[in-house]
């Protein structure tokens, strides 16, 4: 199928129609109006077959995390999605892998208010790259900068789930079937937190969304802003399995070190802290008190175990690492 | 090397710098200001190692090409551009490779007043995406829709060079030394018609980037606009080195099918044609008159030779073909 026919089958009019969109798939460029007292986030991820995701992989699997990836960037910007464009290499697939795709795709990106407004389709490895674009009321941004001594350091959800599944689908891990069903669903359909970070304006000192592992992402934090973290790993929020798993004999790095979680990692003021309790009750989402920002010293973050130091080294999940 | 080294080190402060740009590489994503009056245009394009380029093409052409390609886009829209996000996968590059790759992308960035304000990179094949993002005066844009029964057909600049020089490569003709050296330079290094397409803006009725071959981009405008359109053949601009090769034997077929020419091709009414000359001589660029719009009938492109309709068949190219 030739490459215009792809575009105009499956990828024309994906995800929500804002009528801001002036001119949307099929011109040399999309054409939008970003309205007045708004600013543009914008954010772009990749995903490659064999690096960030298994051969095989289900279409609607695929679709799905292209999505949440991105659409994680935007909540840990508090930012409003609105807009996509997507480039994708097509080794050999099918019609009905290409249908399966884009159904999913298009059914994912309306459920988050996000509108497909361009795409590149080329012969290729299987690479997905998609850059959002979301709306900020102006000067509102959450940062990676902005985390002040003092501050404390809140964590969304449950982290770990994702990391502790991709071991047993590795082959790293052997997981009794009942615990791998419980956690896997982290790993293959996230719910990123869009609606929580958009609450958190005007709230936090910094925000980031955890991608590469709780600890990892804190470094990020810590670096930026020019501050250290000291993270409680007692209070760090488990699900019921990891916890399972956890006094069975299991391990804690998936939790801290795992990656692939898209919770929101933040810090807030002391003061400003009692709005949380309301965001949660509102979101159903809990928020858990996991550490504080200290001053700057040797080390971007300090793991401590029940109050007391611990020397557990854990390298956060890197590409190319 | 990590990821986050490769980005803070290569790829941090590319190209212009814009006070528009209110957070750039660093965060989870980059936060723009679309100034008042403006609308932002958008567009995406993809270059893959053995689908657009060949394996070993230098780093310093390949950057050049990636932007080109995406500058064209923003050209054939009129738009100013100014934003950008890269994604690229890296199969083994070395810092040499990144270093080369990264000064000529900063440089030709700069020269078109682009930023660069976001990027991935992964390890995998050798994929390179990048978003364009551009400024458009408020309900200026031109489309390929807008084409109307009586317009001239306009095309700037020549066309056929980089077709002929790909056969080259590919192996599919020889040409002689002198004439290869002639016409490799408009394969290797395009220069988009970014100023000329916000000149036209106002004037013309259509207007399309020629990058998938004259006729094939002809069809483009014929499809939206709902319309036909005539091209004779004589009238298409060439240059020196491919009149001689005509001369001695050569095909049309690189010229109104080769692709890879980022000229622009629009329709203007008559009337406003006379503000071609103007825009020609202040941009020293040649702007040549090549067929006519007519009511749309069973065939999108009618060629003619010397006024008389020729049989001549020829195929776009296009990927998936």
């Amino acid at each position: 199928m030739a490459e215009f026919t792809i575009i105009e089958k499956y990828f024309t009019e994906l995800g929500s129609d804002h009528k801001e969109t002036l001119l949307s798939v099929g011109d040399d460029a999309a054409v939008v109006e970003v309205p007045e007292g708004f600013e543009l986030a914008i954010s772009v991820d990749t995903m490659t077959e064999g690096i960030h995701f298994m051969k095989g992989l289900s279409p609607e699997l695929l679709a799905h995390k292209l999505l949440t990836v991105n659409l994680s960037d935007m909540a840990a910007m508090g930012a409003k999605p609105r807009w996509a464009t997507l480039a994708m290499g097509l080794d050999a697939h099918d019609e009905e892998w290409l249908e399966r795709f884009s159904t999913t795709l298009h059914k994912t990106a309306k459920a988050y208010g996000v509108q497909i407004i361009g795409g590149d389709t080329t012969e290729g490895p299987l690479v997905l790259t998609l850059t959002i674009m979301g709306l900020l009321p102006i000067g509102m941004r959450m940062t990676r900068c902005g985390a002040k001594v003092g501050d404390k350091v809140y964590c969304s959800g449950v982290v770990g789930d994702a990391g502790l599944a991709l071991t047993k689908l590795l082959g790293e891990q052997a997981l009794d079937d009942e615990l791998f069903a419980q956690v896997l669903p982290a790993l293959h359909m996230p719910a990123p937190q869009v609606t929580l970070g958009q609450r958190l304006l005007g709230q936090v000192n910094s925000c980031i969304d955890i991608s590469d592992g709780l600890i990892g992402d804190c470094e990020h934090i810590a670096n930026r802003s020019n501050v250290s973290i000291n993270i409680e790993l007692r209070n760090i929020p488990l699900s019921p399995a990891y916890r399972n798993y956890i006094e069975q004999g299991g391990f804690m790095r998936y939790a801290v070190a795992g990656g692939d979680d898209y919770q929101l990692l933040f810090t807030i003021s002391e003061e400003k802290a009692a709005v949380l309790e309301t965001i949660s009750k509102d979101l159903d989402v809990s928020l858990t008190e996991i550490g504080s920002v200290v001053a700057r010293d040797d080390e971007l973050v300090r793991l401590f175990d029940d109050g007391k130091p611990t020397t557990m080294k854990l390298k956060s999940f890197q590409h190319f690492s």
